[in-house]
This record gives C-alpha cells, structure tokens and sequence, in this order.
C-alpha cells in the first residue's frame, strides 16, 4: 500500500502550494513514488486522534504500513533515503545536501515565517509599519548569504537535491512580498525548480484540491 | 585526523552553554568520538574566508578530511550517522528519532528564537510589552504539545536519541524566561538529560572556553 500524507482540507495558501503539504508532495514525484492524501480540516487537525498521528496538530503527517512520521523535513529525508532521486550516492555530497535541507528550515525560513507571521497578525496594530524593515531585513540578510553562495550555479550543491527541493520551498513562501526582485539569481533558480516535472505535477496534484473545496 | 567545529571565541550566553556548538559537542561526546574546536570572533565570521565553510557566517561549521557541513541539526545528524549512540537501530525507531530534531529545530525552536530577539533587539521600543504576551502564548502552545506527547516518560520516543539532544538545547534557550516553570515534566526532561555524563562534558568543555576568554 501506498503511503498516505495529511495535507489541508481548505489550504489557506488558495492553491499557490505553500503549505507544507507540496514538499512532500514533491518528493515522491521526484523519486516516482505514488501516494495517498488524506484531507483534514482545522478542527479535525486539532482534535486528540490528529495529534496521537501529528503532536504538533499540523499538516503533513506520514503513515505507511509499518511507519508514523511528522514534520516535513523528516519525512522528505525519509522518501529521499530510500529512493533514488533526492540525495547523492557519494557520501560526502549526501551529507552536504541534507546539510541545505536543515539550513532551508533553520536558517532561512524561520524569519521568512516571522514577517509573514507580522503580516497576518500584526497589520493593524499600530507598530506594524514601524517593525516591517526589521523583518524584511533579517530576511534579506539571509537573501544576500544565499545569493553569495548559490552564484551562478543552477543548484547549491551539484545536482539537484532534497536541499534544493527544501530551499525552493522555502524561498517560495516570500510569494508576493516582492523581496525576492532584488535577487534574480534566486528567482530564477525558483523558476528553474518549479520548471521541473516532478514539481509540476506536485503543484497541479495540490491545485486540484484547492479547487475541489473551492467548488470549482 | 579528528574533526574540527567551530564555536564563539567569546559566547555572549556567558558560558551558559546555550551556543549552538553545544549540540555538538554534546553529540561528540555520546558517541565517544574526539574532536577539536577551533575558536572564531565575531568579525571572522563575517569574512570570506569563513563564510566559504559557512556561507551564513554562524557558528558550529564543521571540518573533517573530507568533508565541510554547517548547521547544528546536519552535523549532529552526520555524527549520529557514522557512530552508535544517537539513533536506535529499527529502522522506523530510527525515522522517528530523527523527526524528533527536525520537530525541535523547525517547529519547537522557531518561537523560543524569536521570543529571545524580541527580548533583546526591541526592548526598548514602545511596544515591546504589548508583544510580549503574543510571543510568550506562542512559545506555551508548543510547551503544551510537547508536554502532551512527553507524558511521563523520560525521552520523547523510547530510548535517548539525537531527537531528545537537539529538543533539550533547544529548551534550554528559554533559560531564565521563567516559562518552563509551569512545565514540571519539561523541566524534569531538561534536568534528566544535564544529568548524563556526556552533557556535563561538553558543557564543561564550552564553559572552559568562555573562563579563558574572560580570564576566569
């Protein structure tokens, strides 16, 4: 049997394929592995039989036969461990990789979160446009040391990887806050991950679901 | 040749061990394997030099014959790879021991960081007291669904891995914020693993570093 993902019943992301869900999504269209979807609204996600599954009450969760996973990170390690696709063979180029995968969610995201976090949450409070640079800042901070090292390459370490998948995802989540114009070499290695087939099929696969909730 | 991380030449935690070197050593430490520590200041990492073996000019990067990785989740992951003593031998065991630290790095840690920066960058401005309480209910959702998954048992999916490594360093960083206060059994999970004789010798050996630095 296939292995079953969670992803959102109603993604707030209106089909864009922000949310966690298209990593691993992507991943098994990479390593050409099918897999099943289980929609769950945000009631259900916080509900006591979620969280035995997701303790975090949040998409993705992983199931398998003999396996419960959260967190995207570990379960795009996980497919990419076991099938071809995602990591080099040698070792040294593996562990590189799985190093720009940690880097895509330790480094990178997490002030890209905060300013979207900011935006959501915080923009009608009267500091909004007061603590906005400071946000976009960190962020661009980390724009400017990933430009530095990606350079002219068409991925950050070699051939694609689960890095690279990782990172694009990532780098996606700045959507429209328009940061990304100061930086044609990220955004083009954003065009050149989505260009790929495996990418698309993940996107179309999520789109589909946006637009069944959305009746249309 | 033993491998080389990197660590603060002066740690503004003051010795506290709440660097991100210390994850590593800790993880050097239980597996038994020497290393050697090669001590940066601030400005150093900001140079070239150092940014082509960490292109976000942090610290720990990590050096050994053949190989360069930064950031502390890949390093810690590397190690637990190549020696016992970090990752069960199951398989899916193993699976869920390393979602443990992404868990911690991408979905524990990102609140508690950004709760820190507030309480450093911005308290002085007129709405830091206002945030607070946002920030501080953040942190306490994930506490509670830590604590609900921990129960009481002594680590987070049976035996002690590098899931429960990265998790403690990752509470530890909420230090003196008086939060875990309401969390015994957190609290109790941080004091279980200080206790382990490996802790204590990469604490001692970050805190002899930051004795010297400040002629202690």
């Amino acid at each position: 049997m296939s292995p079953t993902i969670t992803a959102f019943k109603q993604s707030p992301d209106r089909g864009r394929g922000l949310a966690r869900d298209m990593r691993v999504r992507w991943a098994f269209e990479e390593v050409g592995q099918p897999y099943d979807v289980r929609l769950v609204t945000f009631p259900e996600m916080k509900e006591p039989a979620y969280r035995a599954l997701q303790p975090f009450g949040q998409i993705p969760a992983y199931r398998d036969d003999d396996l419960t996973l959260f967190e995207s990170g570990a379960i795009v390690l996980h497919i990419a461990e076991r099938h071809e696709g995602l990591l080099p063979d040698d070792a040294s180029a593996r562990a590189r990789a799985i190093c720009w995968m940690f880097a895509a969610l330790s480094t990178v995201e997490p002030p890209i979160v905060e300013r979207s976090m900011a935006a959501i949450f915080e923009r009608d409070e009267p500091w909004y446009e007061a603590r906005m640079p400071m946000l976009d800042a960190r962020v661009r901070a980390r724009l400017d040391e990933l430009a530095a090292r990606l350079g002219d390459a068409d991925w950050l370490d070699g051939a694609f990887s689960a890095g690279d998948l990782m990172m694009v995802t990532v780098l996606r989540r700045l959507g429209s806050s328009g940061l990304l114009d100061a930086y044609p070499s990220l955004a083009a290695y954003i065009v050149r991950a989505e260009a790929r087939p495996a990418y698309q099929r993940a996107f179309e696969a999520q789109l589909a679901v946006f637009k069944a909730a959305s009746g249309g």
